[in-house]
């Protein structure tokens, strides 16, 4: 094995916090035109620089007057004032109001020399002169004091007056006021540059072609980390992936070091890209944490890299599971971002909940375990899981780190202590959320993968499924986490659930198109030399297929075992109900359980089998729920769902 | 006056948002980068197109085996194993493994022919061979299972199954799946354009010059809109602001029917721009509403402008006060917004409070009033004002819908119901932020306007502090709604309060640099002619400059009144401590109430009349919360605030 580095005296998490708490992210400020500063923070106090308005102004349609004039006047004894003109906003006033006249005047506008105060033009009428074509008296109603309907000069804000402080973060009403001051360029904090390098030699970018056979996967910390990056106010610097060319990847990471304030790079499965990062380090920077005594995140990194300029730029290296790589940013990373650029702790990044299930833990670390989020809201089944009936259930999720599906079927991670040796049903905890913007579905559901059901869910608000398979599903559900489970084909399992609506799908034998090897049932697969590809034996394809040998098997008077272990391929299953049809238009099998649908949607031949049902079964206590009762409603409209499915009935 | 429209039949709040709902601002989707996808949604559903991984994949470093080969392996009887390569993450294997053989292998790797398990390298040895110095045996110290440490092609996702649904919004996490799926082009909702025209005579853009003397003013409501329809998920498109030419605006509305989904205006205060409007709706769309009983909001217009192309623009008018405009958007228009970009309503959008004061109503249409907010949050002075002590305290903003600075000095509105009577103290609201990033402030200080004051605010995290002068300081804290008051000068009124710091300044007579008229006290004022501008009588420089003239009264034997009527200008107040001081650099009056640290900063000269404390209170049961504690430290260290403030003092 190559000399790889151990993680030994792991850091405490405390003590990884102060560590990046010591690193200097700051950004200088910048100024940014008035437009493009939502969301963004003052760097420093912004005081009026002018008087707002700009001049005493009307603030009322009506007539400007003399104050004085309009004394005893009522609606009983109105006073007539000869009108001498018209102030419009936007205009300077072309008049003045001597003692016994007034002028009319528009809200906004200036106040013409000598008036004092507005009355409105309710409280007036018209005079007609000697020729009554043309009004020159207005009769005023009523009587107003000094100022009545006028905003005089700096009313509103005055210049030299502080209008807003530093660390303001801009939101439309304060870029509001700001437009008011006419100030079109504006001191913000700047985002932190954050390069993102990443090492794994198995790495490539989304835009580019694949190659499995060489072990390649897509970059999914990279794209995730930029987003987090951007979400806590950073700005993320994609560096590009410089594969197995060691001496590229050292030059990258120098240069990142050099462009940015915070260089981050995720785990790497590789043993030499870590080298690479350490010989880096080591060279130029210092290396302040190396593991952390954190569940999933031990092998963080945490240090200075130099800059050619004499400055530092903060290293921070994340795990490469991208669970963990976005945990551990989450946690650790993405606060210094948000302190960097000025930003505030999002109040949605943190949510209360109640553990739908008994987790027993105690590993003597921190352990930052992933959980998915259920929020039952309506406050029906408020009782089936225990604790407060109004926080939403919150369960584990365990696919393992390395799975990027955990990503979304997980909502955010609880922090449980290394002394806690279980999470007790019922009890409350609090969830980080992956994200402030993460939503918790509305609706979880297990069981079956189905095209049609796929159709279904689309239709739904927010759901959350997971294709564990029909047998499992049930369990689920009998475990009271799910609203719902579909199934598929026969089940035998007891749970108290209610079948709320389903449907028939033609399951069979796929095959190239055309059926070159000329199939026409079960007994093919054992009898022939054909490779076949089969689905797990959780999935109701495999339950039916199954049966299907079961009736073989008894017309020939043997076990279904026996006929099983003559199907080559019989213990080859592939996860999605997909997956077969693929292997073999794909050319890597003669024969592959499925649909009708997907045997037509890829151009596959098929041979029918039979029907099986679909059906979606909610657990009894879930009935009342807003979105069981919508699912309900989506199973009435069936017809329309099936439509163009081919196999498929109501 | 002009022939005006009048809003009689005005359409009920539900009838306005009907209307909205029924226009129709739904934007094609789009395709965009992964890049550029965070916050926005997905416009239908991804399936996974690859598995993931695409190979069976190593999840641990160790050896690639043949399972039933470690059968019966233990600590005490390990199995050796011969070496036959290794493979490498990212490299196609170029070995495979027989009966009684292993590969090195790295987590992420392809698993070689042969091999179904790995064992992790923690439970195996290596053997030397008979050179010992290359290994080429390796000890395994465990059994292992099929499968064992081996991620499956397509565990993670197989190619067709469903990844995420039509709706999503994308967060990190989903970005993180979409990457793992090689989904480099991303199908979202388009985001609606709105056009916002605005239509004003006075109204000036934020980067032109403003001419005050023309009523001109800074353009409040179209860059609030456009940061508020961004927010929303929209696409502000400013129209470039036609003035006076009002063939120009219905070119300019014309031309936004045509190219958005939305068009909005504010309402102007020029009759003939709301007739062009008029004219636009009736010669090419539909009016649907005109007027709704919401207060402020009645002048709202929902209609539809037809476009050259045939089809339709949705258009609303908004109320021209930026408060007003900024409310009405946030009720009405946003969700719309929202909705047609599919984005859910912000979870932070409302705030539940308690009524910090008794406020009556009763005006027989809804009233969407502006209030603030203050959040007692660590639960001290709970009782203060009455109702659920966990709530922040909600109290009424009215400087009148015509002020700019309502739109920070407010954090949103509470629904008033045309039935409502009155808000009782601690009853419990709803408020509606202005926007769902609003942070309410943490501590809400009235009182003077003072420099030195401005620096020790811009210590604090996000106070809101208003100028409302000492006696009108004093006055709102005795009713308990601020934490803090500042006064400055004598005060004679008697509150519960503590004082928690403060320090002296250097006030006078501003006047121009040189001091040219050769002014040397307050006598100068009441006996020569010189044009004066004072400062309103709830400031602390007033009282001060009153106390002086009762001072030079005494020795004259007159009244205080009998020497103020002789000062020209001794009337004309202006708003901010820095107001007269401008006023005299400008020419505008010979001499000007100001401090010492304004003369200088603006160039002025100043004769000194003497210093007046600057005494930060504290209501005495707020004393114990954070947020007044941050501003009595912050007082603690006035030496380093008031360090190059002239005539300044701790």
């Amino acid at each position: 094995m190559s000399d790889r580095k151990e993680f030994r005296d792991l850091a405490s998490p405390a003590a990884a916090r102060e560590a990046i708490r010591s690193l200097d992210l700051m950004p200088d400020p910048e100024s940014v035109p008035l437009s493009e500063t939502r969301g963004r923070v003052l760097a420093e106090r912004v005081d009026a620089g002018i008087d707002v308005p700009g001049f005493d102004r009307a603030s009322m349609d009506g007539y400007a007057v003399r104050a004085r004039d309009t004394f005893g006047a009522d609606e009983a004894n109105p006073v007539e004032l000869d009108l001498v003109g018209a102030v419009h906003a936007g205009a300077t006033p072309e008049v003045a109001v001597e003692p016994g006249t007034c002028a009319e005047i528009s809200t906004g506008a200036v106040m013409p020399d000598g008036a004092d105060a507005v009355v409105m033009v309710e409280r007036t009428d018209e005079v007609g002169g000697p020729d009554d074509d043309r009004v020159d008296r207005i009769a005023v109603r009523t009587a107003v004091a000094p100022g009545d309907h006028v905003m005089v000069a700096g009313a509103d804000i005055a210049a030299g007056a502080r209008a807003l402080g530093p660390g303001t973060r801009l939101t439309p009403r304060e870029i509001g006021l700001l437009s008011a001051l006419g100030v079109d360029e504006v001191p913000v904090r700047g985002r932190p540059a954050v390069g993102i390098v990443s090492t794994g030699d198995e790495i490539v970018r989304p835009d580019e072609e694949l190659d499995p056979s060489r072990g390649e996967i897509y970059d999914v910390n990279s794209t995730t980390i930029a987003a987090g990056v951007a979400e806590a106010g950073g700005e993320p610097v994609l560096y590009p992936h410089a594969g197995d060319d060691y001496e590229e990847m050292e030059r990258l990471l120098r240069r990142a070091a050099d462009d940015c304030d915070l260089v981050l790079s995720s785990g790497s499965t590789s043993a030499s890209a870590v080298d690479v990062i350490y010989r880096v380090i080591e060279e130029r920077g210092d290396l302040l944490v190396h593991g952390v005594a954190v569940k999933p995140g031990k092998p963080m990194l945490i240090g200075r890299l130099d800059r050619e300029d004499g400055g530092e730029s903060a290293y921070v290296g994340l795990p490469g599971y991208p669970v963990s790589a976005l945990t551990i940013f989450r946690t650790f990373v993405a606060p210094a971002i948000r302190s960097a650029a000025g930003q505030p702790e999002p109040r949605t990044a943190t949510v209360d909940g109640r553990m739908a299930v008994r987790e027993r833990y105690g590993e003597g670390r921190l352990r930052l375990m992933p959980v998915g989020l259920l929020d039952l809201g309506d406050g029906t089944a408020a009782d089936a899981p225990a604790g407060d009936p109004t926080l939403p259930l919150v369960y584990p999720v365990d696919k393992g780190s390395g799975a990027t599906t955990s990503l979304v079927e997980a909502d955010g991670v609880v922090a449980v202590d290394p002394d806690t040796e279980y999470l007790d049903r019922g009890e409350t905890v609090t969830v980080q959320l992956f994200s402030p913007d993460v939503r918790p579905p509305t609706l979880l559901g297990v069981g079956e993968d189905d095209p049609a059901l796929n159709r279904l869910l689309d239709r739904l608000e927010n759901p959350r499924y997971l294709p564990v398979g029909s047998r499992e599903g049930l369990r689920r559900l009998r475990d009271g986490v799910p609203d719902v489970a579909v199934t598929a084909g026969p089940t035998d399992r007891d749970v108290d659930a209610v079948g709320i609506g389903g449907f028939e799908r033609e399951w069979g034998l796929v095959v190239p198109a055309a059926d070159p090897k000329d199939v026409t049932g079960v007994a093919d697969l054992v009898d022939r030399d054909l490779r076949f590809v089969n689905r797990p034996p959780d999935s109701g394809l495999r339950r039916s297929l199954d049966d299907a040998l079961d009736a073989l098997a008894e017309t020939r008077s043997v076990t279904r075992r026996e006929l099983s272990d003559r199907i080559d391929g019989y213990g080859m299953t592939v996860r999605a109900f997909e997956s077969p049809v693929r292997t073999v238009r794909d050319g890597d099998a003669d024969v592959g359980l499925g649909l009708r649908e997907t045997a037509d949607r890829l151009d596959c031949g098929f041979v029918p089998l039979g029907e099986q049902s679909v059906v979606v079964h909610a657990a009894s206590d879930r009935i009342d729920r807003a979105a069981v009762a919508a699912f309900t409603t989506v199973l009435d409209d069936l017809d329309d769902v099936v439509a163009g499915l081919p196999g498929y009935s109501a």
